[in-house]
């Protein structure tokens, strides 16, 4: 069985993060401000006098996009926040990241770090890997260390540095600062929740970290898992830890897509003192317009992710991703899809945590080169209203079929805040819309009414 | 058993609603427009040359409010849209509106129709009531004709009228135009819904009737009765007939409330030939921000037409309407309330529909005055942000709680476009929102978290 490895940055993309992060880093010894701030329940867990600096991400980025299209006959807004007084700390912030992405700028879009390169970097200190997280772990450090080995302290340090990595990332573009709220849940765990919110490029970014445990019913466990095994439990009950970090993003441009994803772990322990344990998560991009170029880019870095595992994993994930995100009383997916899945437990455990692995390590390399690409596009108004009105559909979707929001809204104690963190800041419903035949919004609803192969 | 009337206008009310309608009427001869802009499926039944004016509501008007409170350090918009070259339809439809509403100005707020004056009216010919609606009724008017001592063509009749008179009342305080959309379904039955968006007063106002007929299965049946009664069908199935009508309007100032009401007909065949039949309704109001006069005429309106019916349904509906508008996973009523009833059989089918007719006639007078007297109310940027906030809240409650909302999307065939016309134009959702103590939002919120008696 092949070992699983974490830092799988290459040396030059780790140079290049840790340049980005030396100055952000100063930016936050020079205000004096705390790399944390915990608005929430006190830290479980406090590493005093710790540095905290960024890991990075293994990012290259595509040539800098179209900088607005032919918009024949409509007014045009200002490109987004990248001049005015009031945007010069996104400026700088942006121009840097641009900067170094110049480095790797390249006719086609991004790809991944080599698989060699993953697989031979050991997975490293837990402590020293912390000191790289947006708050300390949900679990307390020194009982993360003592379980190093399994599988449930594997995943809370992967997820925890998905949502670093992904947090810093969309900082460093967008120049703002994510908010950190800590939580705790009464009957065990909590978790971190990160948001952004009226940003220069984000309109919401929340990047959410949640490890629960506890007891389930009989009931509520076979409620957990899409194909609904029975599991037998002691007395009924069933000791489970759940863990996962899952992201929406809504950008202010409308050529900016939304883009989502969750990766999640689950254990449950049954009568006889035997383990369940299953993986879930997905990717998948909500444009508000349709690019080509985009959807191959974010579909093939997901194709390359999965084939290095399985070559099914692609097309079966993508085809259940189109399923899964549809929102049947419109008869339209929710945006042009990615991959899900649900209830991985094989071929073993080692090889489903290396697949999820490099699933969430993906995620920058996804989506951050899109964003880039399209962050000086200008954009009308007619464009925003467009944007608007997908955005409406976003939140029928989430609140009416998304399976995590209504197990989520239907659980007491369940933290409302974090669930909804999907929800886009703003949205719009008009009565009887229909984009007229030819135009870019009408090619947009028909991908999302007959899902494509993009890859 | 009371005679069940129909035409309960008053004399003065008549006259001034007709005074009214006769400037509105020219308006649309000299245009050359039909007054049923039908832009779907094909009218069943047309009238050809008939001319068709409006029955008028008869409203009394509360004190014209006060023009914006104190905004201590808020700077302050502009009252809405009664300046303004843009805006002189509608100062010129409200101006007149509010000049016939000055021969009923008091100091209190609205009240209903005599019931004596309401008890002693004919239900008048089917034809001539039909000239009053906004579009021929869903039913051939011959067939209305033909069964017109039946329930459901008395209810289809009242439905008809009481979208006509709200959306008459409404077009004259906004100016705008509804626009009436004929809709057919498959199965049996059609509607008519309709709407105004982005007027002056209302930023999205929508009306629907719908009257839907076919066979039910026992388990459908189950569904549709909130005692979930079983019922016998032949083979299975039960002949059914429903019928109702609805609307959500969401006004463009955060000092108007935004309202919703619906009532609504069934009746369902069993296997022996033997009808049931029930009425359901209710009537709510959702402020933005806390009035204790408004509060208190709204109730009191239809505390005053329950009382006339049974001195136990006012307080019971209330109850039951605070319980039905509830966002359990927010611990708050999606607004201040009003009544809410369903089941509705007894003690006759007679005096069930009395009062039903009641409630369908305070829809004017509980909303039009409150509506006036916020007309002129300035409004800050905040204020309008709260509004939004609270406009989500609204599409939450719809979008995961609404019985009808729920029902209309798993059916298929549905008119969806119908069924979420009562979301709003936009929306807004903040992470982590929570207005400061002492402030008018903490009120608002205060008042949603422990509903209050407002009689």
């Amino acid at each position: 069985m092949a070992t699983i490895v974490f830092c799988s940055v290459n040396k030059t993309a780790r140079t290049t993060a840790r340049r980005c992060l030396s100055s952000y880093s100063k930016g936050l010894a020079s205000s004096g401000e705390s790399p944390f701030s915990c608005t929430h329940s006190p830290l479980t867990t406090l590493l005093p006098g710790t540095r905290w600096f960024s890991r990075g991400s293994s990012v290259r980025f595509m040539s800098q996009g179209t900088a607005g299209r032919a918009g024949a006959g409509r007014t045009r807004r200002g490109a987004l926040a990248l001049t005015g007084a009031a945007a010069v700390t996104a400026a700088a912030a942006v121009a840097g990241f641009l900067a170094n992405a110049n480095h790797f700028q390249r006719a086609e879009m991004a790809t991944k770090v080599s698989p060699i390169a993953e697989e031979k970097q050991p997975e490293g200190d837990i402590l020293e890997r912390c000191r790289g997280f947006m708050s300390p772990p949900v679990t307390d450090i020194g009982e993360l260390q003592e379980r190093k080995g399994e599988m449930r302290t594997r995943m809370e340090m992967l997820i925890m540095e998905t949502q670093a990595d992904f947090c810093k990332a969309l900082q460093e573009v967008d120049g703002g600062k994510f908010k950190v709220d800590r939580w705790q849940r009464n009957e065990g765990g909590g978790g971190i929740s990160c948001v952004m919110q009226d940003g220069k490029v984000f309109e919401k970014a929340g990047v959410n970290v949640s490890v629960v445990f506890g007891h389930l019913t009989e009931e509520a466990a076979k409620q957990m898992r899409s194909r609904g095994k029975v599991l037998k439990g002691k007395d009924g009950k069933l000791p489970f830890c759940a863990m996962g970090v899952s992201s929406v993003i809504h950008p202010k441009n409308p050529h900016i897509p939304t883009v989502h994803f969750n990766y999640r772990y689950f254990e449950i322990e049954e009568e006889d003192g035997s383990k369940q344990w299953w993986f879930g998560g997905g990717t998948d991009l909500t444009p508000v317009y349709i690019s080509k170029e985009d959807a191959f880019h974010f579909h093939n870095t997901l194709k390359e992710a999965c084939d290095k595992h399985h070559s099914q994993y692609y097309p079966d994930f993508k085809k259940w991703c189109d399923r899964y995100f549809y929102i049947r009383h419109r008869g339209e997916t929710r945006g042009i899809g990615g991959i899900f899945f649900d209830d991985l437990d094989s071929p073993s455990q080692e090889e489903a945590f290396s697949f999820v692995k490099s699933c969430a390590r993906t995620v920058v390399p996804c989506y951050l080169p899109i964003v880039s690409k399209h962050l000086n596009d200008s954009f009308t108004d007619e464009e925003k209203d467009w944007q608007q009105v997908r955005r409406g559909r976003y939140v029928e979707f989430n609140l009416v079929y998304d399976r995590g929001v209504k197990f989520g809204l239907a659980t007491p104690g369940s933290r409302i805040e974090s669930i909804l963190m999907s929800l886009p800041l703003t949205a719009r419903w008009e009565y009887m819309h229909e984009p007229a035949k030819g135009t870019l919004e009408a090619e947009m609803l028909e991908a999302l009414r007959n899902p494509k192969e993009w890859v």
